[in-house]
């Protein structure tokens, strides 16, 4: 199957965003073993729409557009694409439901232009919006498969995941595509990939692909097969070999990134958790809350931005603060076991370090000092952090999310104290 | 001046990465009056690049190709488009120079393929790669410009801000460009059209082009005008007259979004501020420790995730939870009048709401509290969020913000009740 994603919208021809839409279903696609071969961005033009819809049926056999689906007059996919394959548009019941209970549910009139979003195709098959309003939609005509997608990331990416591959996985036969990613911390990507130089090289079936994002590294293992045995065995056999040679810094496997494997590991256990933030101000505990349920291990979080706020509201001592200064071993200990006996939880972790720009009272801009105090134990590290400020207190929150995964899988992990 | 962008790499159309290239280029070019009215991705392959330039010629006069100037035998973009233009490869002297300078540096062997690098259209204008190796080069040829740039955004973004604009202009009779932006919150991006649907109907110059994110919405006035007065004059009458017409939800211009408002407010008046947060669980004090300089203004904040936290650690009283529940106007108004106190800053803020998925005791999915404690004065107000769990985090934090601002800028804003 070869496909184009066509994205539509003047404001990426502005530069005012990125076209991150191709992005993500490109790399969805690649993992189902749907080759793309051209991404296209045009404004709300329908003229521009219309030749761009030519050249892509003249080599694509399944193109997808984004965007132009929503309330205004700007957007005009829907309508040049039923004007263009030759079929009408009708409302979704389902969608236009759910558009007017939500104007009753804030009290506001529902417009004309709202009620527009209701329209698809006639006789596509219907994507709900569970995210928004505007549905998307498949279509096919003369061995052409035309899918339609809201614009916004948030609504076009769970509909992208959990409803179009689904239905093109069924509607198309091709060849099983298995796949399964491993997940490291504290190894860059460079030093990963050249300590499996010879297994990048050699790779064929399965594929071996690194990537790097925010400090994590992750490498993807994808096999194609006839049966999903055989291409479980290819795969796991790869991970196989992989681990041992960089077992070491691999702790997870597939979506279960640090945040989710901190929070899974919490649950398991029955364990909850409050933070004590200064450099992260908040960031550690709000990440950890952005996955349901998190009510059960989060008990809650301290921002104690300046030294007064660390002395008058979390009781660290002031001779401590004096002898030692905000950013150290010792006040980042203190932190850790007052916040866990402020919330009365099991684990207490805090963050104390200089997000920069510049350097702090003698200290480096980039030192961060993570301190966890778990039962009896009271333990800290310290990591040096480069990049820009919010890079820095993101690379914190995942330092210690790190160091929270080898503390209760009992690995030896980053500690340099253990007392308390 | 017509233009069309093309990048050329594989990595493209696998999703590993985004095109933030052509992002860039199109708001360099926008910003100097040259319009885009294409992006094209294509993988690392000369037949594709052949047809896509002659589709390209057909439509746009300055042609911009980024990526595939490197030195792997991927990297066939120079010699496409020589072959194609009908011009030869010859070396760039300075480019060589320095590509051989730094194998000498680095004591490393020049291979064959990093002289490679150095080749450029005969007869272009050349563009010199202070940050890595491969230069760009301007070509014209039959009234058409081509421009070639390497791929790597840190060795491409200089090459056109320092040297690819200002051989346009000097070499193109442009107009200038002069632009501002309103921002809106409070009003969905559907409501604000409809308001002003005649002026976006009947605009020339300057244009009015709204774009939604993140549920704020914005307007971007443009002019284009033969003087620096003249367009700055175009674009203050047509706000001028936004204003009139939707000013009322208007909270600030440019790039001063409802974050840096908010920082920029407590900062000008010396205020400080600190943070009660159940749904955001930290996230709006970590949001305003991304702004350097936050620890004047934030005291900290306290993140209390259930009903035991809000009692025991933030002396929220029991039978307030009991009688109204967390996610309730009491509550609201006391966590904020709470974590004023024990922060003894100036303003208290609180967020407690149902971020879902499902009802919690009750009270809807999406159903949101926020309390503003300041000076002798507590007030509250409610707000129904739609989206997945995040969303509405984020959106919560929004609407604080902007309540922050109305108050503190002295207007009526959201607010429901006044008492303390």
């Amino acid at each position: 199957m070869n496909a184009e994603i066509i994205a539509v919208g003047s404001e990426l021809l502005l530069g005012q965003i990125a076209n991150t839409n191709a992005q993500y279903i490109s790399a969805r696609f690649a993992e189902s073993g749907i080759n793309v071969y051209y991404h296209t961005v045009i404004g709300d033009n329908k003229n521009r729409l219309l030749k761009t819809l030519e050249t892509a049926e003249s080599r694509s056999d399944l193109i997808v557009i984004t965007g132009g689906l929503g309330p205004t007059k700007d957007d005009l996919t829907k309508e040049t694409a039923a004007a263009h394959i030759g079929c009408s548009l009708s409302y979704d019941e389902k969608s236009l439901e759910a558009i007017e209970q939500y104007y009753i549910q804030v009290g506001k009139p529902m417009t004309d232009n709202n009620k527009k979003q209701a329209l698809v195709l006639e006789g596509s098959h219907v994507l709900f919006n569970f995210y928004g309003m505007a549905p998307g939609m498949v279509a096919r005509k003369q061995g052409i498969t035309y899918v339609l997608l809201p614009g916004p990331p948030r609504e076009m990416r769970p509909m992208v995941a959990n409803q179009l591959l689904p239905y093109l996985n069924t509607n198309n036969s091709s060849r099983l595509i298995y796949s399964k990613v491993m997940r490291f911390f504290g190894i860059g990507e460079a030093e990963l990939e050249s300590r499996i130089e010879d297994i990048l090289d050699q790779q064929t079936n399965p594929t071996v692909a690194p990537l790097a994002e925010d400090g994590e590294v992750t490498l993807r293992i994808t096999s194609s097969s006839d049966d999903e045995e055989t291409g479980r065995k290819l795969v796991n056999d790869m991970i196989h070999k992989l681990e041992q040679r960089v077992g070491e810094f691999c702790y997870g496997y597939d979506a279960h990134n640090l945040l989710y494997k901190t929070s899974e590991l919490l649950t398991e256990k029955g364990l909850t958790i409050a933070s004590a933030e200064s450099l992260t101000a908040g960031l550690f505990s709000s990440e950890l809350a952005s996955i349901p349920g998190a009510s059960q291990y989060l008990s809650g979080s301290l921002t104690v931005y300046n030294n007064n706020i660390k002395e008058q509201v979390l009781d660290v001592p002031g001779d401590l603060l004096t002898q030692y200064g905000a950013v150290s071993r010792a006040c980042a200990e203190n932190m850790a076991i007052k916040v866990q006996e402020r919330f009365s939880s099991d684990i207490g972790i805090s963050f104390t370090g200089v997000a920069g720009p510049g350097d702090d009272n003698g200290i480096a801009e980039g030192t961060v000092w993570i301190g966890v105090s778990y039962k009896e134990t009271v333990s800290s590290f310290m990591v040096t952090l480069k990049g820009d400020r919010n890079f820095k207190r993101i690379r914190a929150v995942k330092h210690g999310m790190y160091a929270l995964i080898q503390l209760l899988e009992q690995n030896k992990g980053p500690f340099v104290s253990e007392n308390k």
